[in-house]
Formats: C-alpha cells, sequence, structure tokens
C-alpha cells in the first residue's frame, strides 16, 4: 500500500503572481503589426505555405516578430482549416513501460516530431470502445495510433472525424484499420522450442493473476502448446506466498520445465524454487522474457526471450506515408521480434 | 542492444479499405437536421451551456441524433470560443516509470476526466526550454504540468497562451508557476539517517551514470550530507563489470555501507558484493530505494526507502481549483514522502 502524505500548502513571499490569462495574448495582427506585412502574409510565413512566394528577407522579419512578442500559433486555428490537425494520438501506456517500450517511444516520438507532427499520448483510463474514440477524435488527430479493443465502430468514429490513417495495435487486425501486429505467441514459442530441445516434454507456463497481463500472458501459452510440448497452466500472483504454493503444485505434478511469463516473474518464482530446496536448473529449468538487466543478476543467470520492435524512425516514417498517401486497403505488419538469450538457468 | 527485425508487409484479402477520410463527415448541421432543431441549440446542448434554457426532450433529441450521425465535437471549434481547451498537459515520462508514478498518472488521469479534463500526455524527448512551450502552447491547454525546466520565459508562453494554471514539477519551484515539489533530498535523509542510527559514520552513496538519473541523485546525496554522515560519491554504470570496480573500492575505502541509490542499483551492488564474498550486511550494509518487490526477493531481504505521492483525486482538485478560480499569487506544494522499509540489508 502507498500511503497518502498530508500535502502542505506553503505562499512564498516573493513572486510573481501567475494570476488569470493576461488579455494581452498577443495576436497574428500584433506580428503583422510589427512586421510591417499583411495578415495573409504572417499566416503564409508561420504555417510554411509552399503555395505562395513570400522573399526570406519578410519571412525573417515575420519570424523576428513573432519571436519577440511570443506569439503563438493556434494548432486549432489551423486544425479547422485543414480538417486536421498534426498531432498524432498514441495510448499512454497503462502499466509500468520496460525500458524496451520506453525506448522505444522516447525514438518514436522523436522520429514523428522530424516529420514535423507532434505526438500525444493519450490515456484510456476509465474509457473503452466507443466513448475512448468520440473523446480522442475530439482532438482531430491526423493519425492515431488505437488500441485494438476500440473495435470497428469507434475505427469509423475517428477516420469520419478526420484521421487520415488509423492503425490499432494488438494481437489481431481491425477491419478497416491499418494494424501493427504484436503476436506474443512467438514469445511462448521460442521458450517452448528451446525447452523442448533440451528434453522437456511437459512444462509449467506461469499466467499472472495480474489486471492486464492476460492480453500478453494468453497469446504466451497458446505458442508454448504450438510447439507441441505439453503445457501446463499456474495461475501466480505476484508474491512470496503465492510463489510457494506454486512451487509445491510444480513439484506435485512432477514439472520439469517452467516458462515464467517474463523475468520478472521467473525472479519471484526462483526465489521460491530456491528457498524451497530445489536446483535450477537441475531440477527445475526457468525461462523467462523480456531480457531485463535482473536476469543477468540472478544466480544461476537467466535464460531468456528477448523481444525486439522496429526502430521508432521506421514506424514514423510508416505513419507519415499512411498520411500522405492512404493506400488503397489496409496495410498489416508483423512487429515483435522474439529471440532466445541462453544463460544457466534453462 | 535491441535488433531491429524486418518487418514483412501483408495485405489481407478481405478487408474495407481505410482510404482518406469520408467526405461524408457528419457536422452539427446534419445533426441539427435529424433533430428538428436548430444549429445554435445543437450547439448549446452539446457544448453542455448552462446559460441558455432547453427541454430535457430537446436534449434527449440531440444527443441521439449526435449518436446516430456519429457525430464528433470538434475540441479546436469549442477551444476557439472559449481561448483554450479542457486539455489537461503534461509530460509524458522519458524514462522508464515504475508502479508508484503509473499507478499515480493512472488514478490522476481518471480523477481529471471526472471533473471533464482531458489529460493528454505530451513528449519532451529532443525539445526544450522556449521551444517545448511553445509547441506545448499551440494545443491550448487550459491547465499544464509542465517540467521545471521550461523556465520563466517558457511558463511565459504558456501562460500568455492562455492556460489558466502552469504547475510546475521538480524539485524547485519556478518564478511566477505554481509549482509541485518533489524533494528528493528527503529520501537521502531518510536512508542516511537510518545508517547513522546503526553506527555507520561513513557512507557510499552509488551515482549512476545514466543519463537523467542526476535530477534524483543529486539531490539524494546532498539528503545524505544533511544528516551529518560522512558521503563519499560513487559512480557507477548499471552493469555488472563497474559494479565490480565500486565493490573494489569500496573495500579500498572501507566504507561499513552504502545508499544505493534506488532498488535496483542496489540489486546490482549487492550481486557484486556477494560474488566478492562480502557479507550483507555484516561487512557492508546496503539501504535501496523505492521500495520494489524485487527488493523483497533479495537474500538478505533489501532494507529500503518508501516513496508515496499525493492521491490522484486530491492532484485533480488542487488542479481544476487552480483553473476554476486562479488564486493571487502561486501555491507551492511538497508532494513526496519519504519512509523507511526496514528489513534486512542494513
Amino acid at each position: 500500500m502507498v500511503e497518502k502524505p498530508q500535502i502542505p500548502s506553503q505562499q512564498p513571499a516573493s513572486a510573481e503572481p501567475p494570476g488569470p490569462p493576461r488579455s494581452s495574448a498577443p495576436t497574428s495582427a500584433d506580428v503583422a503589426r510589427q512586421a510591417g506585412v499583411s495578415r495573409a502574409t504572417v499566416s503564409y510565413v508561420l504555417n510554411n505555405t509552399s503555395a505562395v512566394r513570400i522573399s526570406e528577407p519578410t519571412r525573417r522579419r515575420v519570424h523576428e516578430a513573432a519571436r519577440e512578442l511570443g506569439y503563438v500559433p493556434h494548432a486549432a486555428a489551423r486544425s479547422l482549416r485543414a480538417g486536421h490537425t498534426r498531432i498524432v494520438l498514441m495510448p499512454a501506456p497503462d502499466v509500468p513501460v520496460g525500458t524496451l517500450y520506453s525506448g522505444f517511444l522516447n525514438e518514436f516520438q522523436w522520429a514523428l516530431s522530424r516529420f514535423d507532427y507532434t505526438a500525444v499520448q493519450y490515456g484510456s483510463v476509465g474509457v473503452g470502445g466507443d466513448d475512448a474514440a468520440r473523446a480522442w477524435a475530439e482532438l482531430r488527430p491526423v493519425a492515431v495510433l488505437a488500441p485494438a479493443g476500440m473495435g470497428r465502430r469507434g475505427i469509423g468514429i475517428l477516420q469520419r472525424s478526420g484521421a487520415r490513417a488509423v492503425i490499432t495495435l494488438g494481437a489481431e487486425p481491425v477491419e478497416g484499420a491499418h494494424a501493427l501486429i504484436a503476436d506474443h505467441r512467438a514469445v511462448g514459442r521460442v521458450a517452448a522450442h528451446h525447452l523442448r530441445e533440451r528434453g522437456h516434454r511437459r512444462i509449467g507456463v506461469l499466467m499472472p493473476r495480474e489486471e492486464g497481463l492476460d492480453a500478453f500472458a494468453v497469446p504466451r501459452l497458446a505458442g508454448v502448446r504450438e510447439t507441441g510440448v505439453e503445457a501446463v497452466a499456474l495461475p501466480v500472483a505476484y508474491d512470496e506466498e503465492n510463489a510457494a504454493q506454486v512451487v509445491a503444485h510444480i513439484r506435485e505434478l512432477g514439472l520439469s520445465a517452467v516458462f515464467a511469463y517474463n523475468d520478472e516473474y521467473a525472479m519471484l518464482l526462483m526465489r521460491a524454487l530456491q528457498d524451497a530446496g530445489v536446483a535450477i536448473p537441475d531440477d527445475v529449468a526457468v525461462v523467462g522474457a523480456d531480457d531485463l538487466m535482473l536476469g543477468r543478476l540472478l544466480r544461476p543467470r537467466l535464460t531468456t526471450v528477448r523481444l525486439a520492435l522496429p526502430s521508432g524512425q521506421e514506424l514514423a516514417e510508416f505513419v507519415d506515408r499512411l498520411v500522405r498517401t492512404p493506400p488503397a486497403g489496409p496495410e498489416i505488419r508483423d512487429v515483435l521480434d522474439a529471440s532466445l538469450v541462453r544463460r544457466e538457468s534453462a
């Protein structure tokens, strides 16, 4: 449990009051006056319109005036003219994200900004399906990376609102939208293939009870089964007491190997196995997934499945192409790559 | 290194083409026609205007027509009338976030949505200072949680763009803005106070070399020093080889205790100490921070500093109050609470 601390409120003695917004917010008319040009010229220059030829000195004057006055164009006003913004909307992760995903997000946002898009992450907490789609559509994004759970109707709402590219993220494509497919069966297949090669024919598969992880755990289990090994699903909560019960169950069943869902659950399981006097890998082999640093710090060192995503640059180019020249039909891409990192635990 | 997989592109045989946006996007005029009311009435109903009295059946007719046609109001158009949107902009974390922060973010976004705000996370990768402020201002947020690094000028740009509450997040307030202060000196103080009580007068303090962590590591070190113990800064990279060198250094210096920055660095250090045959806590005591689950899985179990943030509900109320009735001067709040979780490693 996280404690809720008291929040003391302090009033510093000297500081400029932030107050309500000043009424003197600079407008494009102010910029035009200061630069000695028309408002239309200001608009052409600041919106980087290529249709109208404007001399370099004039451009420079407008930019300088805008900077001096602190004028900021209004994305909303631009979007009313264009029918959409330059916003690329994507779901804010609602679970803690690891280094793989956060590194990818950074790179992707940076790459999008170089194409002059604004990457915006939007929480999907407490809203789902059509409600989420309507809330997202209000921002008039030019492109959306939508959770596949948004469904066909939600996708349609976003497309009708002016989004030129709607791309779902998930295990399966959604009709009518482009799709980036993260097929987690591959993770289970890679783990089970290795265990099968090491002679295991019947393996336990940890299935976290924690909310939101089913979306990954279920396909990983299916992937294990695709290799032909017998898979025994072992539900587990992320605490030591529960892990000790799972270990007792593993011994009753006489399982010789476990695919532990990911490296963190593998660490939990290894601790419980070792506390119970079970030797790893001789009595029970363990395979994790994610290739976190902590796997290298365990003894024995953890054998794991490394996941990889495409580069952010590659994905930004994909989005930009779909926006600029929408193809005739949906494009579907597999983005998740899984490979074995063999160490000592299996 | 993360490998970059090839992305195979597939064209599914049967699926409705997503194509460019349909020209038949429903407008408020369509809604008005379908509901048999004026466009003004549609606008009053969908913008929930309280100034105009509209009967419940009419309201219902408008909402039903909007739903049937799939009409979504345009946040940008509303923002042009109001001068700002209902967007609360906050920085997207650019480092992997732990359960504490991601849980807090979820709760905060959910609480904001109940006040009819839209929480939007905005990447700050590759932009800084005034550039970031200008990019953020384009979205015309009604409130901004800005990194303190945005500075006085950036804050001013956001305020002039119409943001009614600009609240910085950081170790120090920024002149002219409200501030949520996360004072990480408290974390170092709590760790060092415990070690001091256990008789340690000279302790090592791990200082991660990884980018972006200085902002937390430097104040934590300062907090250690505030307790009167002698602190020896030990720069460390997050890999085993470097950790082994740090252990050699700890032995040369004859240090009897280390504050390890956080639980993950504590795990790295404990592994390197144990691999070198150093007993924990008898030869060297170790304190982490964050109270992650992995600390409970280490042997000996990790003594750590637990951090706590205010509830998301509390913070959403704070933001809403600043937006609705901007106070005369800036409000400054301490939000970080630190407390010791004593286990076996120190």
